[in-house]
């Protein structure tokens, strides 16, 4: 008799973008013809640049010739994608092997997967606020989960606690929803942490190309002892406007082993059993993306992103508003005004001047009283939203 | 401290392929210059058709414009997608609702990612010989496997079995690799086996294209009750030579609920968690496939490889063999002559007449003195082979 997975009964529905969407739609009802300014978005706003869009003309060009024709690929990436991320990493002073990196369909499907590799009795710790699909992939798997709530006073980068210690530890830096970045010091005492506990670090690295302070990592491998506690997920939604044309990369190092096993071994086995790798087309475009031209543009496309920032945070900073982020990473993290909550300051700013944010309660409980700003809108929206807040609040 | 899964030690290594990779590379070393035939390949060789092409190539224009680019895509898959794909199901006298089905990466992809839906401690039944990531997907996932052999007496379609009572039932048919078909009868007994046990059928419809024979069923849900105890698999890749592309659907009927849980919903909460959807791209190629025209043009595809599958059929008939498949399937069967073994079989048609194929004992112990051809090759290299089988064996 079957038997379903019984975990998903414990999965509390998110009522998150739901609402949100709930919200806009009843004010726009009320409001015929009202102009929303909308800085909730979590997803890129400008096409793909000349280069990826080239290299995908190609690609499917070889796919209509009998000589040029690709059938199935290697599980685990093209050889020439692997390669060419390999080296990528060379910018950060990190020395991968290509087959230490494994070509995926984006983070968000890794992140879940991933778990698979795992004995699903162990435990699972969040650094809150968080991205949602953290906690419940884990919910599915059953796993335990810890959750370590960041606020203020650590800039929401809160370090390693004896209090909380867990086999797996999700680190998003820069981080969804907050913003911020652990510099070298703070993630090398997560790794000294995972070192210690026996513990290994999902390192989600998603947001890794908004970094502009140098001094600033990039990569967890960049910290000395990652190689043996930590494995990374990256994307290329973000850092190249691939959130609906799907492409990421993951690094298992050849360093983790446990009772026996191999990580990277048994990913290998992983993907061959249970993929069929990804397409042709689309690891052509993302190769593009790491030219040297490709990556001009995709740096264009950020600066853009992070013009948009800046005139938020200037915004902010004109009314006085405590915040994180904006400065390496494409989220704004904000203090509620007037000890408001995060859904009270929703409602206050879709009434009063018709921007849209998003409520920092929706990524955990110790985000009550903050708020989501996105730069990823138009220049316009973002423009008219921080005159209007500024108006509002100051 | 962290804990691996140690289901995968239970994995045991395949040299299938590998080995036939190693034999055929030592035979031309030996012998320089050879020119090799390959009936082996699991593979498409024909190119995209070009309704296909013209729509990948729409697509990438519409990325590469800020008004028509598209970024997050819905995680179940876009709804022109679901809405051509449940339309397509109409020529089965089959009727979905566009939300009972989901947009894939492929068939592969989701025959193990499936088992997320299904409490771990149930037990599957495979029938053999299988296509043995249905075996590798549920060891890792610490499943009971039964294996269900088949042979030469029920043409190697066995009916379902008291000794065999299994939570989860995976079906192929056309059958990987023996290109067997259930007709409608069979294919009854196991949706009424599966009903009277409580069990789940996963049912691999990727090779359904292949069916020319009208009386026999493309979808199990062409069989009565197959809605409340079936889930279907479905992918591009053999019926458009997507193998390289990557595109597949699955069929999770709303009618399938256990212990208070929909397995539809479910799969939806697990989209959702697990993935950010399917490359715009893709979908946009994938819906040209179901177009009048993308229809025609993938039915001349498919007839090509019909043609190979005549040149053997005609060759293993000359020389009095037997053989199951090639009529409605991408795959012929056949029985080794003179009681050969597989491999011994493998390695007299290398060594008499350059001839690759696939012993079948790779796909299960019941494959033992079974062989493997595929008519997705080059005409050239199946005319020659055809011709040299028959020198050599009649």
């Amino acid at each position: 008799m079957i038997k379903p997975n019984m975990n998903y009964a414990d999965l509390k529905d998110s009522y998150l973008f739901y609402n949100i969407a709930q919200k806009t739609k009843a004010y726009i009802e009320e409001h015929p013809g009202a102009n929303l300014h909308r800085l909730g978005i979590g997803d890129v706003s400008l096409p793909l640049c000349d280069e990826v869009i080239k290299a995908l003309h190609e690609a499917v060009d070889e796919q209509a010739s009998a000589e040029n024709f690709h059938g199935y690929m290697p599980e685990c990436g093209a050889p020439f994608l692997r390669e060419t991320i390999a080296k990528h990493y060379e910018k950060f002073g990190v020395s991968l092997s290509p087959d230490e990196v494994f070509v995926s369909s984006g983070a968000s499907d890794e992140l879940g997967d991933i778990l698979d590799l795992f004995d699903r009795d162990g435990s699972t710790l969040v650094i809150e606020p968080a991205y949602p699909a953290y906690v419940d992939a884990n919910i599915i798997e059953g796993r335990r989960i810890l959750h370590l709530p960041s606020s203020e006073k650590d800039g929401f980068l809160p370090g390693p606690s004896a209090d909380f210690v867990a086999d797996l530890i999700y680190i998003c830096s820069p981080n969804n929803p907050t913003g911020a970045v652990y510099d070298r010091p703070a993630l090398k005492r997560w790794v000294d942490f995972a070192k210690e506990h026996g513990s290994l670090i999902i390192f989600d690295a998603a947001y890794e190309a908004f970094i502009e302070d140098e001094s600033l990592p990039h990569s967890i491998f960049e910290i000395e002892g990652a190689r043996s506690c930590a494995i990374e997920i990256c994307s290329l939604s973000k850092t190249a406007g691939f959130t609906g044309t799907r492409l990421g990369y993951t690094v298992i190092p050849k360093d983790l082993s446990y009772c026996g096993m191999n990580l990277n071994d048994m990913w290998v086995r992983n993907r061959t059993t249970k993929t069929n790798g990804i397409s042709y087309i689309l690891q052509k475009g993302g190769a593009a993306v790491f030219t040297e031209e490709g990556q001009r543009q995709i740096k264009k496309n950020i600066s853009f992103y992070k013009e948009n920032a800046k005139i938020i945070m200037k915004a902010l900073d004109e009314v006085g508003i405590w915040y994180t982020g904006g400065k390496n990473a494409p989220y704004i993290w904000l203090k509620c005004p007037d000890n408001m909550g995060s859904w009270e300051f929703f409602d206050y700013l879709l009434n009063e001047i018709q921007v849209v944010g998003t409520p920092g309660e929706g990524f955990g409980a110790c985000g009550e009283g903050f708020f989501r700003f996105s730069t990823f809108g138009s220049r316009e929206d973002t423009e008219k939203a921080a005159a209007l807040i500024v108006d509002l609040l100051k």
